[in-house]
Order: structure tokens, then sequence, then C-alpha cells
């Protein structure tokens, strides 16, 4: 199960096209392909530039059970590197251009945008070849509602894995280190070097990184597989639950469940107990959203979210809300404002939620169902 | 869209049972039809014994908003009569036997077994075409983890409708009220009979049934149409989710985010506002049931409910142990004991949920998992 050279995969790209596991895509001038899911081993996210592939960014595993999992995936000792609540883009150079495909392959127009503000572009001159991989965060970010505690405006950008294109591999962890240190990248956090029979050390980490509303660590393997697992904090939990409230009936269902059963085992296997206050944390954003959401809908009839993000070119913005526009199925875009504010554009813009939208509205208005 | 008369529903069987829409049963000498699903407008639930029909008992629906909901759905005054938060059966007379089906049409060994435990049964003798509708509930019996808080041993029954048999309708209000006056029935509490412009009423009534955590009421309308709806109290909510928080891989998805909206709305129309209180006891009933399901999985490798009642004979036991296991699908049943206490057989088994204890053992023993 090894993930084709890039011959194979040009070559598959009319085969994919037709069987709509790859979308031809147009950016500003420059046209290319995606795949929307994994297909015949190429990764979801893959992107062709004429005979340039940029390799989908892998899954990586999560264990709900730090020790075992540690345990039973680990071979060799390995770094772990905080996990940025974010979203995964790699910024690539396509002839004179620099890219930031997000994790579906979609060249998106307002990280692609802001590179110049998020991180130095030198890299590229002298490895034309490279992919840097790395997570955009922060408050003011077109298609996130949490953010990390440690940003409060605009966005930041984390490196954690470099690539090339035309290979789908990562580079050496060693190797990435030396790039990012001599192109001061800015790079996720590492907490540093475990051996596998270290689990308190990671343990006590994690508990701090829960205590500050961290999301939580991606442990990687120095051993020539590169094996890597992620562990989330019980606290990440609870900030999914609380985005997640007001337009709980969008998403899959097993969402909730998911989330609880994450947090329960958190606190178990880190003798945190159940305390008053952790319940009532969860109560509260589990019933704080919806009440949000019922607020709003009585007021203005319509359950959304607002969200912002700044632009250098006022042309990125519109062509960011004509993709949100087609992309968003389920979810209505509405702008609100495209105004200069300093030096920058922002971009205001609702996503409204139409399924509990329309289900308050049938239910306020005494709807009768049966279940 | 009318329920077809009695002899279109014996003549439909043969077609139902090819296209199992319904089934053949047996219990101790008697066999029996019933109805799997609606079918032809024949009500789920719908058993035919010989050439009697004992039509399923109809679906009533819910309002969410209770005020919205009286003013859309009724145009006459209306009984409030308590739900209860129990089992539905349909108490029969066949032959010389009196039987208790379930809302599925199944007999019921439990019920059937215990009836001259709940209720007098002479109506039988002078109606013996009388169908009693009612709830059974009660901490001890055999389907549900949540009983209602009067009720602290065993079971009981509350009578809420007649009917009769080879007729798919009620007797009319008054004349149940009648006949279960004169044989002094069991009878769910009757809160009176309402204007739809007494809202405020209703309100303070569901406001005391909430408080001491009752389900809520069921709305009848003094009409030959003979209108109903149902509206339950924002802490039968709570009660669900407690009741579920140890299965809640086998329950449908949206059981938790339904339940969250009709308790953030109960809240929200009866200004009850979101109190710290609140909150902790939502907290409280989803991590604690979960807490509970990881201990019991740590401590005996499985994740499990013990469930209890008592029956007159010993067969009857018997009968719905192997009811239980043909019937439980996704869930396996465990007997423990079955042992004389107090005149009665006292059946304990465990209702084991497969999907919590399988997932749990995958996490706890460090599987990773790709989302």
């Amino acid at each position: 199960m090894t993930t084709p050279p890039p011959n194979t995969v040009i070559a598959e790209l009319a085969e994919a096209l037709r069987r709509k596991k790859a979308r031809q895509r147009h950016y500003r001038g420059i046209d290319y392909h995606h795949f929307l899911d994994d297909w015949h081993h190429i990764p979801r996210g893959t992107a062709v530039f004429g005979d340039t592939v940029v390799y989908g960014y892998p899954h990586i595993g999560r264990v709900l059970a730090l020790e075992a999992g540690l345990k039973a995936h680990f071979q060799a000792p390995f770094w772990a590197e905080e996990k940025i609540n974010g979203f995964n883009v790699r910024i690539v150079r396509i002839g004179d251009r620099i890219l930031a495909l997000t994790r579906g392959g979609f060249v998106c127009p307002f990280t692609t945008d802001r590179l110049p503000d998020l991180m130095p572009l030198t890299p590229f001159d002298r490895h034309p070849e490279l992919v840097v991989c790395a997570e955009v965060a922060g408050p003011d970010n077109p298609y996130l509602e949490s953010s990390p505690p440690f940003i409060d405006r605009d966005v930041r950008l984390f490196v954690f894995d470099l690539m090339e294109t035309n290979r789908a591999a990562f580079l050496p962890y060693r190797d990435k280190q030396a790039l990012i240190e001599r192109f001061r990248l800015p790079a996720v956090p590492c907490y540093g070097y475990f051996r596998v029979d270290e689990v308190e050390r990671i343990r006590r980490l994690m508990l701090e990184l829960h205590r500050d509303w961290r999301e939580g660590l991606v442990f990687k393997e120095d051993s020539p597989r590169d094996h890597r697992a992620k562990y989330v904090t019980g606290n990440s939990n609870i900030d999914d639950l609380r985005a997640a409230a007001d337009n709980l009936l969008e998403l899959p269902p097993e969402y909730f469940t998911n989330r609880l059963l994450r947090l329960i085992l958190f606190i178990e296997e880190n003798g945190l107990g159940l305390t008053v206050d952790l319940e009532r944390l969860l109560g509260g954003v589990l019933l704080g959203g919806l009440h949000q959401a019922v607020t709003k809908y009585q007021q203005e009839h319509r359950v959304y979210t607002t969200f912002r993000c700044r632009f250098r070119e006022r042309e990125n913005a519109e062509l960011l809300l004509d993709h949100l526009k087609r992309a968003s199925r389920h979810v209505q875009i509405r702008p609100r404002t495209l105004a200069r504010e300093d030096g920058r554009w922002l971009l205001e813009f609702d996503r409204i939620y139409p399924a509990l939208t329309g289900m308050l509205g049938d239910l306020l208005a005494g709807r009768m169902i049966y279940d």
C-alpha cells in the first residue's frame, strides 16, 4: 500500500476526474487538479500543477489511551510536538508563485494572501522543491470557530513538517529542524525527546497543556518509518463541544459522543477525577451554545456565527467568499463587510446553519414531531 | 388515511407476513400475529388473535414549544394528563386469558404475569371487548433504566386510555373516566381541563412537574377528533440522558442532540434561565454515566446494566428471558439470578452493551483511530 510515484498520479488523473475523485480548479491564472478522496493509494488533498505533484498530508492516527497507545505503537524514542488547534496547509512554490493548499488540496486564497505576514519565504529561493506543512491558527480565520488560547488576534502559522514536491514522504526530523532553524521558520513547540517508558514525564506535560487549554501533542518516532500518533487534552474536547454547540445539527452525529468519550478517558487515565467544576464546564458549553442559538434565532430568525479575517489583496477576499459559497453545501455564507482597516482588507461574513435555523423555526412555531 | 377495518387487517396478514411486516408469535398455548411496522395504514403493534384485532396504540405528536404548540394544534379545551415514564401496554382478554401487549404488539410475559397485582381484572367480565391502554413504570421493570421518582420499588400500572377490540379508536374521554371510576382502575393523574388561552396555568403545572422530576403532560382535546399532543419537562431530558450515558453508542445518534434541544427550549420558554446548578447537573449525568461505564469495563471487561423484575410464575420469567435474548439485536442478555423472594420469582439479568464494551476494549488497549 505505497503511495504511487508522481507519473502514476498524473496518469491516474483523467480517470479520477471521470469518477469525480478529482477536480480541476483555477486560482488567479493557475490551473491545477486535486484529489477529493483517498483513491488508488493517492492521498486526499494531493494537488497536481502541470508535472508537479504535491502529495496530500497523510492521516495521523489518534490514541485515546496515552500509556497503552505509546506502548502499542512506538518502538523507538520519539519527539513530542504541540498539536495546534487550527487548519492544516501545505505551502509550495509553483513557478514564481507561492501558494498555500488546504488539507483538501484547494489553494486557500486567505492563507496564500497572508503568507508574507506569516513566515519568511526565502527558503523557497534556495529550495524551490520544498513543501512546508503547517497549521494556521488564531481567532480571525475563515474556517474554524475555535483557536489556541495564546493567540488573541489575527492568525499565526506553525510549521510542523517539511516535504518536497513529487515525493510522498516527510524530510527526516533532524533535517526538518535544521531547515527550520536556518530559515527561522515559525514552528510548533517541540517539548522534547522521550523514550516509551517515560510516560509519566509526558503525562505531566499533557496535564500542563490541558490546564493551559492547549490542544495536545503529536508524537513522532525517531526511526526511518517515522511513525506518528496524536493525543489530545481533556479540555480540547470541551473546546470542540463549545465550538459545535450552535451548529450541532450539521455535524456528524458521533461528534458529541466521541468527544465525551475522549474527555472521560483523559480524566480517567490522568487521575483528574470528576470534579464539580468539570461537570459545570461541560454542561455550560453544551447549554450555553444552544441557548445562544435559540436567542439568536428569536432575534434574527437565523442561527449563524460571524467569521472575520484579514487580507492584503481585496481580490483574495472575494475569491475566498466565492469558494466558501460554492463549497459550503449545508451551510449558507452571508457576507457582512469588506473594508480597509489598518492596511489590510477586513472581511466579515456569517455562516448560517440552515438545519438548526429550520428546526428552531419549526419547533418554536409549535410544529408537532413524531419520534 | 383511515385505519382499515378488522376484516381488512386479517386479509392483509398473509401479504404482511411475506413482506416481513408482520410476524407469527406464540405465548403459552396462544398463537397470534403482530405488525412490526406501520403498514398499509395498519398501525405498528396491531395484534391479531384469530378473528380478534387489537389495534396498535397510535403515535402521539410531541411539541417542543408549549404555547405555540397548543395554539397551533388545539381548537377546543383539553384535558391534561400526566405522562408517566414507563412502557406502553394494551391489556386485552383473549378467550379466558388476559394478556398485556407491548407497544410492538408482543405479549409481554412480565406484565401479563403481574396483571393481577397491577389492576383489577373485573372490567373484562362485564366488558370482554375492552382494551386497557396503560403505562407500566417503576424501578424493577425489564425494559427501561429510568422510572418515575414516586415509585421506589417494583412497578405500578397507570391507565390512560380505553379502546375496544376490533375498533381503531379510543373511547370518548368521559366514558373512559366513568369506567375507570366504576372499576377503580389505577389511572394516570389528570390535572384538569384547560382552555387553549390558559397557557400560564399549564406552565405553572409543568414547572411543578419539572421540579418533581416527573416526565410531562399529554393533552387530549375535548372534541370528536380527540386530538392529542405531548410536552415533557426539562428534567425528563436530564433523566433520559442519565439513563443513556452508559449505552450511548447503541442509541440513535440524534438521541443526545434532541434531548439537549428539548431541554434548552423548555428552559427558554419557561423562563428558568441557565443556572450553574443546571449546567452541573447536565455535565454530571453525561460524565457520571460514562465514568461508571469505564470503571465497570476496567473491573469486569464489560459495560452493562443490571435489570430486575418480579414474577408470579417462573415460566413467565423464562419466557421473558427467551424473548429478550431473541429480540435484543445489538445488546447481549446475561441472566444473573432467578430465585424465590417474598412470594415472587425475582429475576435479575444484565444488558451488556457490546458497542461501548468493544470500543473501550480497543481504546484502552491503545488502538489507533483515524478520524
